[in-house]
């Protein structure tokens, strides 16, 4: 299956080649490919960092890495020694004037060859290594550029990014890669959607009453500490990951799933946000940062602890909000997102709740039933209905749960979202990467967000690490008669 | 919880007593019911037939009875031999002109406990039965009477009996049996359709291409052989439990649960059934009848010779009808029904397929989605729909199965539809039986059918023991783009 859909040689080329990212996930994304035959040994791995290694010292470094975070693939030895044939170093400061280019242009001597650059670096260096890129004459026309989040901090910024990319590469080439779309459960609200026209049918404010979207971790920020102390969960998780599953989950039908239709679509839904005043910060949108608390039975620290800094810290490790969107088919239907570190599990899902019957002729009233897509830890799929409750000789009616597990169901061959997307980047299908308008538009309807808090329109409110969230975050549903899925009956 | 809906003292008097019917299926159900403490040892059940028993002769065959079809209970040696006490014999030829009725007087001393008379005798005796009882004046105001099917064999004799029984009994105190409404997953069709808006929204020809309705049989005639042959399957399943089941799927919503509300709304699905002509019976109506065969590794002997008779028989085993119901809802929907034995498979089972996405945007299509009611072997649901397909890096789609089985979720109290029932009746609640013009509005339509193949303008098809029917079953719904379930692809 998998062979079908070969690839033409190509020359990958990562900038940041020693960093986290490159060594857990982008080489042993590759591996994994590799090892599946997607790719054959004429491509070329070009790894790029200022550190002064011998290719053989890098490639020892990647093996280590590859037996870490591959390890299924890294045990076929034969496999993985002709994948590390094909790993290159290059030793280069790509930003610092006068670097020495020629080692990088000479593996790239080919401009026939698909060429994709990887840029695993600071958002900064965006815009300058382009710009040396195409001082050095690398850019072809068939040569990408995939632009890790974030895309900026604000509005301005990330237009500044797009402005420096864009002057060397059209829109086109610009691969900006949000992870989350590289989740087989995020591309599944595609195929429900849009391969069943039955749920399709239950897809607007007619049938739900609303959509709660949660990405919630059980860890604290970890060794990010310094990173996403200067971020927050806003910017962290929101305005790229749940808005893109929020776009997924409300979009209208896209005309086809090439990348500009479904991406028209995302743009339509970003742009029909209701836009936030600060008057509608203040009611729908609770900012936390969680305290210290207990998670699966341990004493965990507060943020102000993990970050390992005197003064407090004013950054959100929660973020819930409450929004509307204006289109005829969700105008009546609340959109709740919510993510935080240190919450009480490890889940990424959306939940979609049915409207209730409007006039009961059963006994009793159980919950409204609900459709969960779970995307993590497992992905799959439930379905709660009201069912007669069998245990009654009456018409009594208890919830039942309709389940799908992908993990039961299917051989899952992409364990990795990268693994998808870095194959999309080389084939050339930019239908999971984010558009720059797409960008702007989540910065538009952050940013007053972000503008309202920096006058502490909002308090940040503590919660308990190991709790859900500050206590104001279950109000927020209440205002509608809401509950978060945790709080459901079944 | 059972305990809740307590019943008042009563009488429960079974005519036909010594049969299959009362030793498998009415006492075995008592016996259950009396162990749940549904009731307790102020009620009666006066086991009346013509054979000359005592009672404690009686009571033995009842214990055997018991400790083979409700083993559980009847292992709690206190409740058996409590239950038993309860069970009284009277020996009477009802029907028999100077009959000695003195007994069952005796018994039936106090005019205001409730009383029940369940005639499982033959269908011929009902009236000339309800005749005697008014003769002896035992019909009080809150006498009920439960008749067994089949109620009559045609339009005619259908309304002779109801006639019949129905110069006794007001309307509201017959109490016609259909042991399909007993099922919890008959039940359940109510529960999920009328407590789920959301599947409500999908209920009609807008999301529905497709109803198929199955009730297969792997086992032959057995014992049942004279009685089958005169019967046959239409007869035997389709007037009453098939187009029962047919009812639940496509009414419209009752006003409430309140008998006449639900046997309103099923009398006008009975009545927009089209009509069938003989041209339309030659058309849409299979008829079957099994040879030889195999099933689960073993030979099987065909119909013939299960009868045992030397003439050939004209009766079918096996009916397959293609229908529409001409209503709003379901206009544009067919409904096929089956029913059959020595059928491949054990398996009652409702499939409601749903129309294929008009423009499909995947790259491929697999079979459209479905909603699967199982009722029995195991009762439960499966919601079939296309999801994303993780095995290729496209967007490839294929089916998955989200899946319900009620006895991994609930404790299944209810194991048997008698149990539902006879308490029903006991409490007098009707809603689960059948109304009179419910019954002459089934035989109104299958009529036709009958009268056709009298004239044999239909030839009877035969097929394999071990099949799913004669070849032209197949073709029925090929007509249509349809296929039956087992021939669906995931």
């Amino acid at each position: 299956m998998a062979h079908i859909n070969q690839i033409d040689p190509f020359d990958f080329i990562i900038f940041g080649a020693t960093g986290d990212l490159t060594m857990r996930k982008l080489l042993p994304a590759f591996l994994r490919r590799f090892h599946a035959q997607d790719f054959q040994e004429d491509a070329r791995i070009i790894c790029v960092a200022r550190s002064a290694h011998s290719p053989d010292q890098y490639r020892e470094q990647v093996r280590n890495a590859l037996s870490e975070f591959a390890p299924t693939a890294a045990r076929d030895a034969e496999t993985l020694n002709k994948f590390l044939a094909l790993v290159q170093y290059v030793s280069l400061d790509a930003t610092k004037e006068g670097s020495d280019w020629s080692g990088l242009e000479e593996h790239l001597n080919d401009p026939q060859r698909t060429r994709v650059f990887y840029l695993a670096t600071s958002p900064a260096l965006y815009a300058p290594l382009c710009a040396a890129l195409a001082d050095h004459s690398l850019i072809t026309p068939i040569t990408r550029v995939v632009l890790e989040k974030p895309i900026g901090v604000s509005m301005e910024t990330a237009a500044e990014i797009n402005d420096g990319v864009g002057r060397f590469f059209p829109e086109e080439s610009i691969y900006r890669i949000d992870h989350y779309l590289g989740k087989e459960g995020v591309q599944n609200i595609l195929a429900l959607r849009f391969a069943n026209p039955a749920l399709e049918k239950l897809w607007s404010s007619d049938a739900i009453a609303h959509v709660q979207i949660t990405a919630a971790e059980t860890v604290g920020v970890g060794k990010r500490g310094p990173y996403y102390d200067e971020s927050g969960a806003l910017r962290d998780m929101v305005q790229n990951h749940l808005l893109q599953v929020l776009c997924m989950v409300a979009m209208d039908a896209p005309a086809s799933l090439q990348a500009d239709d479904l991406r028209n679509e995302k743009l339509k839904v970003l742009n029909a946000l209701r836009p936030m005043t600060p008057d509608m910060v203040r009611h729908n949108v609770i900012r936390g940062q969680y305290t210290a608390g207990r998670i699966d039975g341990q004493d965990v620290p507060s943020y102000a602890e993990d970050l390992g800094q005197d003064r407090a810290s004013n950054t959100e490790t929660f973020v819930a909000i409450r929004t509307k969107i204006r289109s005829a088919r969700w105008g009546n239907t609340p959109f709740y997102l919510r993510t935080g570190k240190r919450l009480a599990a490890k889940t990424t899902e959306i939940v979609l709740q049915f409207r209730p019957q409007m006039w009961p002729i059963f006994t009793n009233t159980p919950s409204p039933g609900r459709l969960v897509i779970r995307i993590a830890p497992d992905e799959g799929l439930s379905l709660v209905l009201a069912t007669k409750d069998p245990s009654a000789g009456g018409f009594r009616v208890r919830n039942g749960v309709l389940d799908m597990s992908y993990e039961n169901q299917f051989t899952i061959e992409y364990h990795d979202s990268y693994e998808r997307l870095l194959l999309d980047a080389v084939r050339g299908n930019p239908a999971l990467f984010i558009r720059r308008d797409e960008v702007e538009a989540s910065w538009r309807w952050i940013e007053p967000i972000l503008n309202s808090w920096r006058h502490a329109l909002s308090p940040l409110e503590p919660y308990p690490a190991g709790s859900w969230g500050p206590a104001s975050t279950r109000a927020l549903l209440a205002r509608d008669g809401a509950l978060w899925h945790e709080d459901m009956l079944t």
